[in-house]
């Protein structure tokens, strides 16, 4: 599985490097800064299952390519602007410093605004392999996974909570719309681009994202209390220390992995619905959910 | 032209206050910044377009509504998130307290993200009298006009060029982008949805929003010079203070008087060669271009 995640990540990054240095730039800084966030570093997820996913269901290779980027887009542009002195007011990210560090904070506002529209230009591309009509459906979305009913609203749920001690409903509500939104649309996008049968299973694709969206959330707050910080590229205990909630806080450390344990329990189980051959989808949970970084 | 212009902008806001009512809140804080950042003030310029130039060419009116709402949302997030401090850092937009004043900054750099992908939500929605080909085409229009090879881009430039001393040649390239584009957009958009004939006066539709954007920019620079601060609710000489480019200070105020008539004899040149009743659009630019606020 490893082998597999850095192939992917490999030729995933080399084809977002390709994509933007094919854009004639307007503003070279504002690429650059575009360019710096969206490929260095991060685990690849997103891209990782809209392709997965897609290659499942049938979808063609390009249209898939093109809808892993439109979802990394997105989450890059969230971390860039999560990250701003006025959000979390984070200086380093995956062991790198943030955006607005390594350029300057007008630059990264603009670098996270024309990312998410990068999203929505790539999605509306030309594509001879996709019906019009499930393209469409595609943009739709992921607009609405990521928008104030999805990853913006859940940002801001998280910073009105802040402080707060919060019943476990409410925190997983914070992260079903701040991480899984977009967790849920990059798995929706491969099945939409892929055939029509596998339409079918859509409802199942989705548990699963969904399921494991919040696991990866929980394993997050886990390593965030007994993880270093080398490995994780951001300060160890940084959630705890900034007052925010978090499972941990919420269950304590033994219920936290109790409650991934159950969470990553029902993904698989999702998955047991659909009958194609899920086993790296399968593979892939486990190694997200047994991470240590 | 100025009842027309008032009944329109009536309509419209009332058209985007049920919108965004209609819309379950997720984070209640979030939409109230959208709605404030949407709703209040403006001239309306960008849906006036849209809408005209839509019906001109044929189009559904739900489709119109919608597609110049999305104009709109891509304006006031970029309006929004130029006012932060790390950019213009503006506390007074259309004689009322910026978003990040009113609000927080947070919020502000969160309704501006979400106001984004409202945008594209809003033009990926199911429409039966829209063809969904013409559909992607008008997201992609707008994506283009709005990114880093538009709006975003342009607004780099400008950040760029600040303190600086530009040949009109670049100073209108800032503008062609940073404001220009989403004019251009509006009008792209009215053409895409209406009927099939309309589509082949596309180009001279788009040179029309070219000039009109670019004169309605050296119109924005003399007002800064000549206006007063009550009626263009901003502080006047704001742009000359922050030592920016523009055609006052390049051409003096009789070259960019000159420059604008230029422009504006281009803009209705354009029109002239579209063989439908244009009269509004004419009336319009003339409206637009002899304003004093």
């Amino acid at each position: 599985m490893q082998a597999l995640l850095d192939e992917t990540r490999e030729q995933f990054n080399q084809q977002l490097t390709r994509l933007l240095e094919q854009r004639t730039a307007l503003a070279p800084r504002l690429n650059e800064a575009m360019h710096y966030a969206l490929v260095l570093g991060g685990k690849r997820v997103r891209p990782f299952l809209t392709l997965q996913v897609g290659r499942l269901c049938g979808a063609n290779k390009h249209s898939l390519e093109r809808a892993a980027a439109a979802v990394e887009c997105v989450h890059a542009y969230s971390l860039i602007h999560d990250d701003l002195p006025a959000m979390d007011n984070d200086s380093l990210r995956r062991g790198q410093p943030t955006c607005h560090i390594a350029f300057d904070e007008a630059t990264a506002v603009l670098a996270g605004d024309a990312l998410q529209t990068l999203a929505f230009e790539l999605l509306s591309t030309n594509d001879k392999a996709l019906d019009p009509t499930r393209q469409l459906e595609m943009i739709h979305v992921l607009a609405d996974a990521s928008g104030d009913r999805g990853m913006c609203g859940g940002q801001a749920l998280d910073l009105a909570a802040t402080g707060m001690k919060l019943p476990e409903s409410e925190l997983a509500q914070i992260h079903i719309h701040k991480t899984g939104a977009l967790i849920r649309a990059a798995v929706q996008l491969g099945v939409l681009a892929g055939h029509a049968e596998a339409q079918s299973y859509r409802a199942h694709f989705d548990a699963f994202a969904h399921y494991l969206g919040l696991a990866f959330q929980v394993q997050d707050d886990i390593l965030d209390v007994v993880g270093n910080t080398a490995a994780l590229g951001k300060t160890q205990g940084s959630d705890l220390h900034a007052n925010k909630a978090t499972y941990v806080s919420l269950l304590g450390i033994d219920g936290a992995k109790q409650r991934l344990h159950d969470l990553h329990h029902k993904a698989l189980h999702a998955l047991s619905k659909i009958p194609y051959n899920t086993h790296i989808l399968e593979a892939f949970a486990d190694h997200l959910l047994n991470r240590d970084h």
